[in-house]
């Protein structure tokens, strides 16, 4: 419904393979003093100096990831980056270059295919990362696309998921569950595009939860603000799964138990609002969603006064010994068990 | 053909994303004193302190790069990895670790990703790379199979593609075309199964070339043969893609022409009657075939000596002054046109 089906189309296989890296590229310069050399060779060449490598890979799958019914292409090259710029953030690390790899069926014109690469483009721009190498090839069956992020970092500075201690504060950045509420409004405007396509759809009061879903945006700044702030996280990891599904990560890999604050968890007012009309419980939405992009980290309790106040952060918990178990604290002042229904890829039911 | 039909399947929906990942990656072990953390956080973290990374991708696609007729799923994953570290050595760097995506349609059973896996651990253990992480998720259609190798090497040791000079020599390691052999080999007895799948293929005449399709081997000997030899080869490529594609890189990059002659090219004495069998041109395949994963390389003449009669090398020709252009200089001594027709995910036919 957001594609202009009366677009110039080029056949990509007129370009041929190399043909098609070499129109997709020429325009990619290199910032990163890290870069040594970039696209064009067997490998791209890096200069980390004293500094470590940290890296994470993420393979995104067109009817499993993402739906082009609602999805543009500009926009699924952004997310697909800050998705895994994401990652490097989460390890507290500076993000410094990306490949990108594509796999495209016959059905991508090459005017789609620069439309997706715009949005890679820009949000490498955007997060200061360079564009070093990657793959393009058919696919049988839809578009695939392969990120592989790399980042650097001192080694003080780079933050695990395992170093939370019982009593340490449980912090979010940001607000959850924006995402996967866009998600469902576009889910439902496309229901309706399906019967009336003629119908303009409305989604003034919804802007804030499309572009967290449409155009999420990776936590670079939380590195610089928390070095300001002179806090090191004792634990983080970034949520792309779901609130719950990530704290869980936290607990098992530091050896602790949790309990989550219902009544802390922050949720933006559209949320709230849309929540009401879905007939959908927000916490619900924050725990399962997933796609915020934020990032949950753990502080010492030596470090509150720093944060406390601060719109950056929320704290939402704090971590117990292991033993206590990983409880949600609800508004009526109830325990129950946390439990993952995040986001799979792979679904379990 | 070479599936056993009567294995036991279990659903991999039935471990879920998380519970995939944990039991594919429980035994994994770390090797190399660079990797600092591997699987298990948002990010890897890997310290190459004086040394340089090096870091290649490949995406490969079920029905574009491989076909599981004839290709066992292990090999598949020795040979995804094989390739990947493949384009380190092309560097002259030293692999050290790999990230491994999976995208599976849900006709793969767990047995089915476990063979796959054990053929990817098998190569990282060849290979000594530690495998540092990755991403396993659904697909609509067909496996998908991304790959990012990294490696390391001193700054004065990387050789690109870029630094051939005119009088150089063009020299390639092994021997070339009977990968592709192999595949003609494999489509022929595909079909031949699909007319009667009760016959039993003899593949006793064909078992090199079978094995160089099915389980080709990277050439990362050929740094420490060279530094031995005290050479340090001018540019440097991995053949994947045919003969004639990657000499045209190197010239391409290098700013140079070649004369590659015909008489030169180093072909196993089972391609040579299997080319005679299928009646077909032995130099066409060698240009043309690719996937032999063998490295091609330019060196000064003054190091001639130092190869000379060295088995695990054959000089094939030299370069020139680029306005000479890049020729094949035949068996019957003339001069043609060197064209690029390997292999291409992106056909432009």
């Amino acid at each position: 419904m957001l594609e202009d089906k009366n677009q110039h189309k080029t056949n990509i296989e007129s370009l041929g393979e190399f043909g098609l890296i070499d129109y997709l590229t020429k325009n990619i310069e290199i910032s990163q003093e890290s870069t040594l050399k970039g696209i064009g060779d067997d490998a791209a060449v890096l200069d980390f100096k004293d500094k470590k490598a940290v890296i994470s890979t993420d393979l995104l799958v067109e009817g499993v990831h993402f739906d082009l019914a609602y999805m543009p292409l500009k926009h699924l090259g952004y997310k697909a980056v800050a998705a895994n710029v994401s990652d490097i953030c989460a390890m507290n690390a500076t993000p410094t270059q990306i490949t990108v790899s594509l796999a495209l069926s016959n059905r991508f014109p090459l005017e789609a295919v620069e439309e997706l690469y715009e949005g890679i483009k820009l949000a490498a721009k955007i997060y200061n990362v360079d564009i070093i190498g990657g793959d393009t090839t058919s696919s049988q069956k839809g578009l695939i696309i392969s990120i592989t992020a790399i980042g650097e970092a001192n080694l003080n500075d780079i933050v695990y998921r395992s170093g939370a201690q019982p009593n340490d504060l449980l912090v979010v950045t940001g607000d959850i569950g924006a995402a996967y509420m866009g998600l469902q409004v576009l889910e439902r405007e496309k229901q309706v595009f399906l019967v009336n396509p003629n119908n303009q759809p409305d989604l003034e009061a919804y802007t804030y939860l499309i572009e967290r879903q449409l155009k999420p945006e990776a936590r670079k700044d939380i590195k610089e603000i928390l070095e300001k702030l002179e806090i090191k996280p004792t634990a983080m990891i970034d949520i792309s799964d779901g609130l719950s599904s990530e704290i869980l990560h936290l607990c098992k890999q530091s050896g602790v138990g949790c309990n989550l604050y219902e009544d802390k968890i922050p949720g933006d007012p559209q949320l709230i609002n849309v929540c009401e009309e879905f007939n959908l419980d927000i916490t619900t939405i924050a725990l399962n969603g997933g796609e915020d992009y934020e990032l949950l980290f753990t502080i010492s309790t030596e470090d509150y006064d720093k944060i406390k106040g601060n719109p950056n952060f929320t704290v939402i918990g704090h971590m117990t010994e292991e033993k206590e178990g990983t409880h949600l604290i609800t508004r009526a002042n109830t325990k129950i068990a946390l439990k993952a229904r995040g986001w799979n890829a792979i679904k379990e039911e």
